[in-house]
């Protein structure tokens, strides 16, 4: 089993030097290796894998990933999962409420012709979701979304979990599958807490939790708080970023992304602009400093952008990189960068593999 | 002449309540109002108007601000000059080092069928554009890109400014056409005096200077400093945003897009979630607090997001807004918004009128 065979490549030029810029670089190597590890830590924990696609938004690595071991995928909107579904993949997991009507039609047709779960923290979510199971002519299965910490989505309790696990039970066309949360760093403790009472409180009233799922990379690899999990669902580590590596979740050569840019203009010895701006590297900082780091240029910083400018520091730089001068980004946040691009090239050290088309790139809905 | 007329809509639900979520709603007489106006402004100053369309990114409203009277129009990449080619609009200025053997090619084949000006800023993006101007046949004009305080791309002095006007003056396959600068806010006066001195110089060494061109929407309206522009480029004008509402460059009743969500999630009275994150508003602060606001509700703030969730403040609403309910969001920099969608939605108030492909949507090069 090759990961290349998954992929579909396109001629794209067989130097680096050929490929117009600016475009995520993938290192295939990094990629494979990132996520061996993350499915041989699943393995060993009794944990199933269930990645979210939505870092990489590529059919064929979310068949790699399967092929790996994965239980199923994770999606977060129906355009994914369409995308996923046409490809054939038949168990996916959408951890975002469905609502509105013409969303609940999209969800009964892919119910009707894959597995496809979803989660709700409300009764109002669940009376659309019924709604979709009947359209489906067979049950959905329907986890309850836990707010264990993050303050994003869920219900607030373990009390309300089961209460809104019971509405799910006894509503025609669902079936109560289980539990869900995202859980921040370091919030893995809270949300084990929370899952064991909620777990608890359900059984007391005859319901059986069969799933019990946590997503998030930035705390994969710490041992607390997993006592409850049946399924974690990872999505950048199977490319981290800036962002993770800063944080220690990864090495920076477990950076499988790369935005290749240009050196259009050196206006002083203090900066250098990049053909990569926030409409390549968004404007994510999640906390950090800058856009972005260009290692192999001594560490230099993207420290501004604009739409289609990135202003790369090289004050401290010996040697200033020349007009037309590639350089690579590590991004900050690998996931709305790969949503900006129609393709995506994979590389091997130095050498250029193809261009692969973002099956699901964009999709807005 | 009708603007509706320069667009092909595409059916998609006669009430916004018919319309998928997340996707930007664009008001078709707050567009309308907004070219008119700025156009009725450059024609008085007797500036001529070329507007950037990386903002819109629609062949329509481009050759609707052609038919109003705008001169040409301001592209940022060879993609958007290629689709607006494609439709048939022949002056264009592209105001970005255009760098790298297959962006010269694409340069050079541009400029064989249509009339594309572009910049430099030191003498090796200009050894790159001869070449894309021997490959075009004619002479392709090149303005010289100033830094007049933005610190970003240019020349440095009024008399790095002539130094490179003369060397292109002297390569063959390209023609001298003048000064280009982006003035940031308040950055207008500098620019004009930079303007004066590189024209002056450019006249004692036999160089005629015959545009001089500056962009920007924060000062637009401001009087200061405009005597040495023949062209100014504005893009947000069109549709205008939160952030210019902030300045004071607009109202809020001027700003002609907001994007349209679904409120799917209210954990606590204090916060609802849309579904609106950062892959549909960006990340992009520009310095205000939050992604976004809806003013139809009280103002509420989007004061988080992720990728796909928008956090919105309830907690001073009297009414809060219910699961299914549609929510506006004023995005705080329109730009990078709409490069996120395949398609927007115009409508006139609560008419909706179709939905419109964004033709140069996303492209990265």
């Amino acid at each position: 089993m090759n990961i290349t065979n998954f992929l579909n490549f396109e001629p794209v030029g067989k130097r680096i030097e050929d490929i117009e810029t600016p475009v995520p670089l993938i290192d295939i190597d990094v990629v494979d290796r990132n996520l061996k590890r993350w499915q041989a830590r699943c393995d060993q924990l009794g944990i199933a894998n269930r990645p979210h696609i939505k870092t990489h938004k590529l059919v064929g690595l979310a068949r790699y990933q399967l092929a790996l071991g994965a239980k199923g995928i994770t999606v977060q909107k129906l355009g994914e999962a369409e995308v996923m579904a046409d490809a054939g993949i038949t168990d996916m997991l959408l951890t975002f409420n469905i609502v509105g009507r013409r969303k609940l039609e999209r969800l009964a047709a892919l119910a009707r012709r894959t597995q496809i779960s979803v989660v709700a923290d409300s009764a109002d979510v669940v009376a659309g979701l019924a709604e979709a199971g009947k359209n489906a002519g067979r049950k959905i299965v329907v986890l309850v979304e836990c707010d264990t910490g993050a303050h994003r989505n869920g219900v607030q309790s373990p009390q309300a979990a089961v209460d809104l696990a019971q509405i799910i039970d006894k509503t025609p066309g669902l079936a109560y599958g289980g539990l869900m949360t995202y859980a921040g760093a370091g919030q893995r403790l809270q949300a084990e807490s929370f899952f064991m009472e909620a777990r608890e409180l359900c059984l007391a009233a005859g319901l059986a939790t069969g799933i019990i799922t946590s997503g998030g990379s930035p705390d994969m690899w710490k041992d607390e708080g997993l006592s409850q999990l049946t399924e974690y669902r990872a999505g950048t580590y199977i490319y981290f970023d800036r962002s993770l590596a800063e944080r220690g979740t990864c090495a920076y050569s477990d950076c499988a992304v790369q935005v290749l840019a240009t050196v259009v203009s050196r206006p002083t010895s203090e900066r250098a602009l990049i053909d990569a701006g926030t409409k390549s590297l968004t404007s994510d900082l999640l906390g950090l400093q800058g856009y972005g780091t260009a290692h192999d240029l001594g560490d230099a910083q993207v420290y501004a952008a604009n739409e289609e400018h990135g202003y790369l520091d090289t004050s401290h730089l010996a040697r200033k990189p020349a007009i037309g001068e590639l350089v690579k980004i590590t991004p900050n946040h690998v996931c709305p960068v790969i949503n900006l691009f129609d393709r995506v090239v994979f590389v091997r050290g130095d050498e250029v593999l193809g261009a692969v088309r973002v099956d699901a790139r964009g999709l807005v809905a």
